[in-house]
């Protein structure tokens, strides 16, 4: 636990890794590409659980769950949902002492099962709509694994949504893509650009795939989360009709959307420092931690007893801990509590009880503010909301100065290099464009813009006219 | 969803399914054993999860998440364990487009993962103790399965603890049982009967399995809720110790507890009546329902208005919903949320409307009380805790006159038969007797009392001396 953290600047992706294991939020199981979360890692998920599931039930949705297995031939009924899928799964043959007559798939996502089931729900147009939300694990057999980033097994939400008209699944898919925009923004204050992924980047089964994508420490973009428009891809699959109000007969139209473990992976690289784990306050599990401080025996029990009646009326209003532990410096306490990214920290000696005062430290900048006693909690509060806000400028500043338009590829192809970052570049929309930029840069379109400016130019690739910029960089 | 309820004293297990799926709570799955948990069910699930997690956090625990997979060899290594588990495996051959090296099994439970994992966490009795829960789905392949009170995935928590002594291990358990049976107690209105398991019934792997069972309204018993003393068992097979604080080297102790989805199960049963779910009110996700009444369209308006003022102030306060759907009558309103179990109907028709009243209607008695309409939300939540105490009330009184004491044995045998119920025999001890019991009768030793009574006495079987007398009875 006291192993030191690697430098950002000296090797990233060791860095990540230091960081997660100082304060202590995962690691590697004996099970192939599948993590454990640990309690300081999964206390992170529970307060993206509870933020996510309050803004799904203020849109109308509830949870349900469906199994965890699916039948092999149900995964086949969407041509391009099994080739996209297929190749990832993991395969249960048999079970209870026998051969399965049919094998079943661990799911990777839960569109056929779930499907299969509306089957059954919808009849009318006064089924309509479903709205419907799961917490659940689903399982990617990935060949190479990295903590929360990409996991052979992860956590997600997966929202399967059924609509009687492809207007209300787009405006469905809509409201989600900006419950997404709005949680990353406020909550995990990442900043992020909203659009449509291309063709060849879309969910295997979707019309069309919204998501948005947030740039990292090292200028990689992290896509974030998705909302799919799947059309009536899935009612024709596992043929769900309903009558409509003319009384004819039609394809159900569907949406699907999830977030998962991967938001703990971007909150750490969004924010965190070569001192440890820096979380945004709105997400952290423990916002404050008291450090009474003495030097003395005797001052011992007045600091400890000051501590209590400070925060005596605080155990309603906020998470916080009083760290008195006798076997360790106040140094270490400090360094300890500063790699798990406790937000605020609160140091308080005899000299600081004697003067009605407290010094206030600010983890993302290290500030040390000396604040009166009283009213300590209101002031806390205002810190932690300034800080929530201070971390979504610092992440758009950062992101914005590392955000070019570029004309011409064999600049762009160097830029990506060194210093990296996103670009905007003109695309004809031509999938071998795509193709090429992807092989030679190793970068992909992030996103389309839904509501880009309309700009003229030539594809960076080819010279063909193009009708808008589209946005570049690598990607996790 | 208009269909109608089997009578329970004319086919009990068709009224149980009659009830779910009356009120909607889940459905089987086109996967065998597997279920669909619907949103009311689901709904149900939520509420259960949040105050267990809340009073497993308030003893000190904390939550985390281990693989879904176990690698075979892993549950191989501790015997009772694999004998008891085996049977019931989904075993993963093929991921990714491979067969695997060692095939996987899907976690019935988690003791194995989790252990082969705290090797690596624990060397000092500073370490000590590991307080963790997880919430996860398990599978357990089940021939017979029933919605909700056997399936072969299921929802559940289990906590998994580590400690440096015995006596720990014992006072953890113990709390959770507590725990277990508060729970069972003050939210789900169900009275149990706490106690140990026979060395046939215990978890495989355990010292010792303490457990709660309810009585359903058959007169069966369902085990609720169980917490294992694992003592050393896990530590030895996988190798797990720590250095005490004199420096020496000990394996550690363990527990594990859970909880179902079954508590739905038990739910249902406990409080339901023929005209469909029951449910007790602290468990209910939606409390009240209010249904304005008109007869003519001048009234309308009105009377929704009214509707909307009364209840201005209750969205923060109580969870609550008014039906004023123009296509349904009052009659089909009525008997919808009677048998979706909403503790709670409020009337109001024109006539209320005039004398600022309305009339409640209790779910459990149906009985129509009016009320006047100032003051209203007071009122409600008194008789929503009247409600609970009296549907807990109702329930023990239902449990304690069914249950009996029996000395001998064909007493026992035909009133176990008719009319069934829960019977305290004096038993010795031997397991042949316990076998004998369970062949003649399809009757089990669901508890040895912890803190019974002593009373000496002849076993039912063989005559031989007992100590005290145990709990038997029929069972899911």
């Amino acid at each position: 636990m006291t192993k030191g953290i690697t430098k950002r600047n000296e090797d990233y992706a060791q860095w990540y890794l230091d960081v997660i294991a100082a304060a202590d939020l995962a690691e590697h199981s004996a099970v192939k590409g599948c993590m454990v979360i640990k309690p300081n890692g999964y206390a992170i998920w529970e307060m993206i659980q509870a933020q996510l599931d309050r803004m799904f039930k203020a849109t109308g949705h509830v949870n349900a769950y469906f199994p965890l297995f699916i039948p092999e031939s149900y995964l086949q009924k969407e041509a391009e949902h099994v080739e996209g899928f297929a190749p990832e799964c993991a395969v249960v043959t048999h079970a209870g002492g026998k051969r399965l007559e049919e094998p079943m798939v661990i799911r990777p996502t839960s569109e056929t099962i779930i499907w299969s089931t509306y089957k059954n729900w919808i009849q009318s147009y006064r089924d309509l709509p479903i709205l419907i939300n799961q917490w659940a694990n689903v399982v990617r057999w990935e060949m190479r694994t990295r903590l929360f980033l990409r996991t052979t097994e992860f956590l997600w939400q997966e929202g399967h949504t059924a609509h009687a008209t492809a207007q209300e699944a787009e405006e469905e898919t809509l409201k989600i893509l900006g419950v997404y925009r709005d949680f990353a923004e406020q909550y995990m204050a990442a900043p992020v650009y909203v659009g449509i992924k291309t063709d060849k980047e879309k969910f295997a089964g979707a019309v069309r795939t919204y998501c948005i994508e947030a740039m990292m420490q090292d200028r990689k973009s992290l896509q974030c989360g998705t909302s799919h428009n799947l059309g009536q891809n899935f009612a024709r699959a596992f043929d769900v009709t309903f009558q409509d109000e003319s009384g004819k007969l039609q394809h159900v139209y569907a949406t699907s959307w999830g977030v998962s473990t991967r938001l703990i992976g971007a909150l750490v690289m969004s924010h965190s420092d070569d001192n440890g784990l820096v979380l945004p306050p709105r997400l952290a599990p423990l916002k404050v931690v008291l450090i009474p401080i003495w030097k003395e025996e005797s001052e011992m029990e007045k600091t400890k007893q000051k501590a209590a009646e400070l925060t005596a009326n605080w155990h309603d209003q906020i998470s916080f801990r009083i760290d008195d532990r006798d076997q360790y410096r106040p140094g270490y306490k400090f360094n300890e509590w500063e790699k798990r990214g406790v937000p605020i920290r609160i140091e308080m000696g005899p000299r600081d009880v004697a003067a009605d005062q407290v010094v206030v430290v600010r983890r993302d900048t290290g500030e040390k503010i000396p604040m009166p006693q009283q009213d300590l909690l209101p002031r806390i509060q205002k810190l932690l909301e300034q800080m929530q806000n201070d971390l979504y400028q610092r992440a758009l500043e950062y992101r914005n100065a590392a955000t070019y338009r570029a004309d011409d590829y064999k600049e762009f192809q160097s830029a990506i290099e060194n210093p990296g970052g996103f670009f905007w570049l003109h695309w004809c929309g031509n999938p071998d464009c795509e193709n090429r930029f992807q092989e030679t840069s190793k970068a992909t379109i992030r996103i389309i813009p839904m509501d880009g400016e309309k700009e003229q130019g030539p594809c960076i690739v080819c010279g063909k006219p193009s009708q808008q910029r589209v946005l570049v960089g690598k990607s996790y």
